[in-house]
């Protein structure tokens, strides 16, 4: 802090407009509301010790467990950019940047171009938009979709080591996480915490790939508290809105760093300050909302990027632990659809009411339907973004498998859930025989077991439709050997290989 | 709204995520808390009608009044901008945006160059740095640092005709300062005004100018409603967040429009809706705390950029209406200062309070010294920038002349703050004659006749110091007949001349 303290003279509401006294008094007028506004007299200076996390984080000081969980985190990303970037919202976000003609050595991936670090972040910020990107329950953001784009656009630019990236992607996902959680629950009410609460992480993550000191990146995090945004409105209508909450995310928090670099102070009390980012969104007024605690436990000893949760089938949740259930079966037993008379499942009340169409008329609809779920399970053994389509739901073959299937509510579920979704299968051959199987929680939620080749399968096959099988499996190399790389702009040369 | 029917099947809280349900869960666990945030469920569609505002405001029919108020409002800010662009601060966010390598045509008035639309906005955000720009006290915003920024680099990169410009100042100012007025004040107690509301001025002005449609506008501010940002924390040490607030606001409101013009979509109930811009950062839970009518009445006959207020001098608004009293008094009388036996000034208590330091130590300190203020008055008869350095600090004859000042609180004008901020003068002459005046607002403001010859001299000294008095003259000529000009980025031409 040393340096600041010169400024001290200007420490008052005064500076707001110094020409202008005006505001001093307004601020005099509101000063008792301002008791309705969480009291952050007593919080630690979690701004402060997450830059100092940020900057002393090395790779060398990884866990091997924690150097995989980024890897996993970035490939299973960039399937997802490849595939959301063939959307028509993603071309949408794309065509503004390439307008921009901005230079730089940064990947778009919906149009193949280079791009300079911002507008590639913003671009590829449309990760989300096929739905099948990561997502972090104890803080319900999705980092991927954030963290990933910047840090690759800044590592690309400046043709960063993979080791490098690994640092960006580790602190990244870890602030976004660490604030995600600790920021009171009411905040997510009103708030996108993937626009607003991630853009930390992309700040913390273009701030390590750029080398930033520890008063920099204090400045970074001060003016990402100062950008973040995300209202839920389009909600109403689905607006296209989502996927400006994740780019802008990723260009806010590079911008934050950006700026940073070139000395550009921001609040190094973003974070906690009465007038920080918790105390103005937290939308609660008691200081108990916020978990502290969560900001700085293990803060450079356990990385949050380890606790990434993943989606392995592109429908709703509450389907993946039957899917699951299913697969290993099939798997187990060699099932042939042919051989199944009945398959009965169980699950919690809430996915029952979520998971009930027995007859969906759509393929969106069919996301939510457990019959076709089960359907798709042992007519073609995966559920990924290939199952939904119309032809699948006018199959016969379908059409005749989910009439088989039959759901009922399990009390016992419901009392477990929302800590487990638990839900059994049985299935009952044309032979007689009753083979059954039950699971707590899907495949690729943190508390289970990471499935590995399964997530390499769901790469392989997202990568691979839109670059081809070969390419996708020298991609998926490359990145589950990240430490080896020297210059990550080289990992996509050439893409899109037309 | 025709075409978005069939997307209702998507309103409901399962379009937040559809392959994770567990968001539509956290969504019913804090539905009581939602009570607390404001009951938006009476509001008027003012998305809707903002744009289709924007839409039917053609040139041809403002009047007279409004079309001057919007080129002073434009040069007093080319005035700022300029002068701004000499800073460091504003250095630092031009060299970021002179980083991108952006191709377009529109001016960075800090380095000359042109770049995108989107970054010169950026840039040209940084014209608050000498703090002399534009106020509208009704709602607390500088709309000319968020609205002009944007407005003009549409307008250059476009090749608009000065009409257009006009067409795209009007409507941004207005929805910028229509939304400000109706937010709850409470708004203001954690957020800052310009970063925020102004977005939706900055999206109305390029959406106009760009000729957007009326649903693509009401995604504009759709969207400008999920960027608006910007949280006071800077203010403890005085970062440079401030200029990023403006910087961001201008460019944030230009990327809404930009995306609306590709056809992404954004909510057309994003400023009133119940998860809304107002419901999410009114700060209240009051109905009443939004003024809605502010939003409507005479929407499209009148509008707010002839309300705009300016600052004629360089220093603490406190000590306006005493300057122009004695510039005023100095002009009619020919006062000498070797005339003066003593100046003594009455005014309300918290301008005494704010502007007693009768020997202020730095330039900092001098811009809130009335005794300051009357010397350069009465020896230099001009208070602009020029007039805060060391060398007038130390200067004998100021010094001197500082000692003949003296002030003393009048109760009444007490019981008028803030309503009125009146002042008077009386200066006690060598010979024995007292001459005194009195004045309630200062020149600048919009209830005050505005003093046109002295805000061209002030836009004259700014643009002068930057390019000399000869291009200064024909800068503001242009733009004071900016209805004949065919195309905006010819004004500039050259620029900056070297």
């Amino acid at each position: 802090m040393a340096g600041r303290q010169g400024m001290s003279e200007c420490s008052s509401a005064l500076t707001i407009c110094p020409y202008l006294l005006i505001c001093h008094d307004i601020f005099s007028t509101f000063a008792p509301p301002m008791q309705q506004y969480l009291d952050t007299s007593n919080s630690p200076p979690v701004t402060r010790l997450l830059a100092r996390m940020i900057v002393n984080t090395r790779y060398e000081d990884l866990s091997p467990v924690t150097v995989k969980a980024a890897e996993l985190a970035l490939y299973d990303w960039v399937g997802c950019a490849m595939v959301s970037g063939q959307t028509e919202k993603a071309a949408k976000m794309a065509r503004v940047a390439a307008a921009e003609g901005a230079q730089g050595g940064a990947l778009v991936f919906a149009d193949g171009k280079r791009t300079s670090p911002h507008w590639a972040a913003f671009a590829n910020g449309a990760s989300h938009a096929v739905e099948l990107d990561d997502v972090h329950m104890a803080s319900i953001i999705h980092g991927g979709i954030v963290i990933c784009p910047t840090a690759l656009s800044v590592a690309e630019q400046s043709r960063a080591s993979g080791k490098k990236l690994i640092e960006g992607l580790v602190v990244g996902f870890d602030v976004a996480y660490r604030i995600g959680e600790a920021i009171a629950k009411t905040h997510y009410l009103m708030w996108h915490s993937t626009g607003t609460v991630a853009t930390f992480g992309a700040a913390a993550a273009a701030a390590k790939i750029m080398g930033l000191d520890e008063d920099q990146t204090c400045w970074a995090l001060g003016n990402a508290a100062s950008q973040a945004a995300g209202i839920w409105e389009y909600l109403k209508f689905g607006d296209d809105t989502k996927l400006l909450h994740s780019g802008k995310a990723a260009m806010n928090g590079l911008l934050a760093a950006s700026l940073a670099r070139e000395g550009f102070t921001g609040s190094d009390t973003g974070i906690e300050g009465e007038r920080g980012f918790l105390a103005t969104m937290s939308g609660s007024s008691n200081p108990a909302a916020v978990n502290w605690d969560a900001m700085t436990r293990d803060l450079g000893k356990k990385f949050k990027v380890d606790e990434n949760g993943y989606k392995l089938h592109a429908c709703c949740r509450h389907g993946h632990v039957s899917i699951d259930n299913a697969l290993r079966l099939i798997q187990q037993h060699g099932i042939r659809a042919d051989q199944v008379k009945a398959v009965r499942v169980q699950m919690n009340r809430n996915s029952c009411d979520t998971l009930g169409d027995s007859d969906p008329v759509s393929p969106y609809k069919a996301k939510f339907s457990l019959a076709f779920f089960m359907a798709t399970c042992f007519l073609h053994r995966k559920v990924g973004m290939e199952a939904f389509t119309d032809d699948r739901l006018r199959d016969p073959a379908m059409r005749a498998f989910m009439k088989k299937v039959s759901y009922l509510e399990n009390p016992e579920y419901t009392r477990n859930y929302p800590r487990l979704w638990t839900a059994s299968l049985e299935v009952e051959l044309q032979d007689g025989q009753v083979l059954s199987t039950q699971g707590d929680l899907p495949y690729g939620d943190p508390a289970t077991e990471l499935p590995i080749p399964l997530f390499e399968q769901k790469a392989l096959d997202m990568m691979g439709s839109v670059v081809g099988a070969d390419r996708a499996r020298g991609l998926l190399a490359a990145m589950q050997q990240l430490p080896e790389v020297g210059d990550v702009s080289r990992i996509f040369d050439g893409y899109p290989y037309r």
